[in-house]
Formats: structure tokens, sequence, C-alpha cells
């Protein structure tokens, strides 16, 4: 479909690649926070942010993967967002994904301010501190989806959540949460507990065991967890109202992150929904 | 410490590189089963190693780490193992891991046949059939340490759990719990069901929840976990007693594999603790 008269293929030319160059540039964390845009890399990450009101921006597609995924033209068409055909190599270049499988999508930011995100009363959040794995990042938001958790926060000097492999780790999940991004660890805490939120601050050295009966999960509560490293250092943890340590009944010396997480969240929405 | 008979020196030399290209081959997974060895990479790994009897052939370390870790110089002289002091490219030529930290040991791989396993009345397991990936490998064996499992199996077309990223992911617990390999996976459900196990495996699409009145895991557990990406054939599913899901409370489709892991460990280990 390339127009024949010469200026308008000059034009043409201009568009797909200022619109290329600009998907790529969103490979870079500051480009990315500077237009509120990400990437979803893949037919199920597109799928989600195609399902997600308002979300998606562009769509572009090698003519294999437009072929393929009819369902997700017939989407885009509907809500009326451009679906560019393109070559397998400009696939290429704008993913992070060493196999894109052929289709990507310009996406707009969808994290809130915390206090939009209090005004819809949620009761159980996890909070994440200098988290800096972008793996682990979109680890812990699948696992807050699936537990029922009303939202994410990242504070502190955390990762990215929009880096590519956070979108993936997180299979589609980024799309399904309210996700509030925050510098300000005190004053997010601080936020919490005078909306009624008791924070559990996760570290393997807490006096509170997560299976205590002392611990009461119905509340609203919100879960500190710490870097994938050192934890959460002193001072974060004396915010908390609870220091809650996952009992490790053998020899290791903690669990990582995500399942440390996926404990902590599903002991808290079973608590929740146990009569 | 280079003898100066040029004699001497030539078989120091013959010696020192053989040994060096020795370990430098565990990098393949043939050559691991071949010698039944494996490496401990970075001074945690090492240290589990040393603590681990009959477990460390060799140690390779720069003169920084001999230095720094006079803790595992130590322990390797009172065992009675070599303690090689090298350059630092060396230590780099035998790792995977970027950042070795400087030392190295070359170990005696830590598994067992079935059998003798179970002579040991194990009564909670982890049974991994096919996975893949060697994080989620050492991932989900340092869960089963730390939730108290007596040991994990791997089965099928499982990857090595001795591969360096799932020696590194199971972060000491590699050398914490029994370990069998077992390509068999009719058999060794089979087994486990004839020592008196029920086996349960995790499935999204379960019939049984997790958090089931239903559900008794105080009684002797196996938990069977499929693949990544496909999760467990149904014709692996309909070898156990029964197929139970992590009940999912947002709109994630499933878990990955360490943090289903880790709920449904961790569910077992509070049941079979609480009185």
């Amino acid at each position: 479909m390339v127009p024949t008269h010469s200026g308008e293929h000059a034009w043409w030319l201009t568009v797909r690649f200022g619109r290329v160059k600009h998907a790529r540039r969103l490979a870079t964390r500051a480009f990315r926070a500077d237009q509120r845009e990400f990437l979803a890399e893949g037919p199920q990450a597109v799928r989600e942010a195609l399902e997600t009101s308002g979300v998606t921006q562009e769509v572009f597609a090698t003519a294999d993967a437009t072929d393929h995924h009819t369902d997700l033209v017939a989407a885009a068409r509907t809500a009326g967002i451009d679906w560019h055909v393109v070559t397998d190599d400009v696939v290429e270049a704008i993913c992070d994904t060493v196999q894109p499988q052929g289709v990507v999508a310009r996406c707009a930011m969808l994290d809130r301010p915390l206090e939009a995100f209090l005004d819809r009363a949620p009761s159980f959040v996890v909070v994440c501190a200098d988290i800096r794995d972008p793996g682990n990042a979109g680890a812990v938001i699948r696992c807050a989806d699936a537990a029922g958790a009303d939202g994410v926060i990242l504070v502190g000097d955390s990762v990215d959540p929009y880096n590519p492999k956070s979108v993936r780790a997180s299979v589609g999940s980024i799309f399904h949460l309210p996700l509030v991004i925050d510098r300000d660890t005190p004053g997010t805490l601080e936020s919490l507990q005078a909306s009624g939120f008791q924070v559990l601050a996760a570290d393997g050295g807490g006096d509170v065991g997560l299976f205590d009966e002392a611990l009461d999960l119905t509340q609203p509560t919100a879960w500190l967890m710490g870097n994938e490293a050192w934890g959460l250092p002193e001072q974060t943890r004396a915010l908390a109202d609870s220091v809650v340590a996952v009992p490790i009944y053998g020899q290791a010396e903690s669990l990582n992150l995500a399942t440390a997480a996926a404990v902590c969240l599903y002991t808290t929405a079973r608590a929740r929904l146990t009569p």
C-alpha cells in the first residue's frame, strides 16, 4: 500500500520511520517516563492492552502476525487504533524480546497517583521498596493480581515496572490491577496507615511469624517487600506496624522476593476469604 | 610457590592446567553427567559445599578471595581439600557467573536413587516434571528447603539442577536437601504412591482448590509441578491422586512455577505443623 505519488511516499516514509523511531526509543526508561508510554510485546500482552480501555496507542505487526491474529486486528479496528503492518526487522528493532512473535503495541502508562488509588477504598495492597530486578517486579505484580490484591505500589528507588522484562514477567497483570509509583517511601506508608491500613514488613528477621494467630490479616493490609539483596533498611522497617517473617522450616536462609510475596499474599487472601 | 626445579615446574603446569581444563568442562551438562561433578560458584555456595561432608573435591580461588575468606580456607584445610590460588582470569574462565567473586568449588553430585531416598521415610516432597528453566529449578529447590520438604525429585526431561544457574538460584539449598533425578515419571509417581504418598498435581485447571477442606495435607504428600509453559500433560495429570488448583482471585491467568510451588509447599507446611 505504498502511495504512488512521490510526495506522499516521502511523507509516508517520514511518518512510518518517525513512528518506529519513537517506539524504539521506548526501550529507555527516560524516554518512557518523558512520554508516559511503554511497549507491550507479543500477542498475549497486546491482547491485554487492547482489552484495557484507552491504553493502546498503536500496534506494529508483521504480515504473518497480522494474518494469524485476526482477533487482535479486529479489536484494534473496533477501538479505532492504528495497526501498522511492518517487516520482521522493524518488530525486532522495536522489541526487547528475542522472539517477539511479530506484534508489539505502544501503550499509555497505567499508574495513578497514590491519592487517586486510595479514593478507590483498597484494602489489600503490596508495596515494593527499592526492588531492582524487572523480572521480580513483573512476578510480584502477577502474583498480587492472582491473589486478588487491589493494587501494587512501587516506592523508593524501584525498577521501572514498564521495563519490557517487567511487562513480560507480569504476563498481562500490569494491565489488570492499579499501579502506583511514588519515590517517597515514608510518605506512602504514612498515607496508607492514615487510610486504615496495617503495614506489614516482610522480613526474615521479623518478630511475628506469618502463621501466628496474633497476626490479623482480615483487616486492611499493606505488605511491604524489600530489595532482593538487602531486604528492608532498618529505617523503613521501623515505619511498619509489624515486621513479619515467613517461617523457614528447613536450612534455607530465606526465600526469594517473588516466592516470599506469593506466600504472604496468598496467606492474606486465604484469611480474608475464610469466614 | 612455583617449584624451582624445571621438571617439577612443567609437572605443576600440567596438573594445574589439567585441573582448570577439567573444571571448565563442567560447564557442559554431558561432562557433568559423565564425571558426576558440578561447580559451586561464589563464597556462599562454596561455604555450603564445604559444610556438606564429602562433596567438595577442590577449590579454585583468587589471591584476593583467599585473603578475604580465611574461614573457607580453614574449612578446606581441616577437610583435607586442595585450595588452589589462581589468577582472576582462571576463576572467570571456570565460572558461568559474570562476577564469580573469586572462588569456585568442584563438587561431587548429590542426588541419590529414588529407592535410597524412600528408605529415609520422607513424607513431604516436590516432584518437578519436565521443567526447563534452570533458574526455576533452583528456585523450587530453595523453596522446598525453606518449607521443610524432605526432598526434590526431578522427573522426565527436566533441566539439570547442577547447571550453574540452577545452583546459583538455589542459594545453597542444593546442598541442604536430598535430590533425586529420574527420567521415569510414571514409575516415580507409582513408587511414591506405593510408599504411601498422595500425589497432588498442581494445575490451574484442577478440580480441588488448594484451600478446600477436602484436601488433607497432613498425610504424606508429593506435589507434582509441571513445565513452565505447558504445565502437566494429561497423561501425567491422570497419574496423580488429585489435581489441585491454586485459586486465582484476580484476573491473572496463572502463577509462575516458583510462586505456585511456594504457595503449595507453604500451605502444606502450615497444615502439617498445625495441631
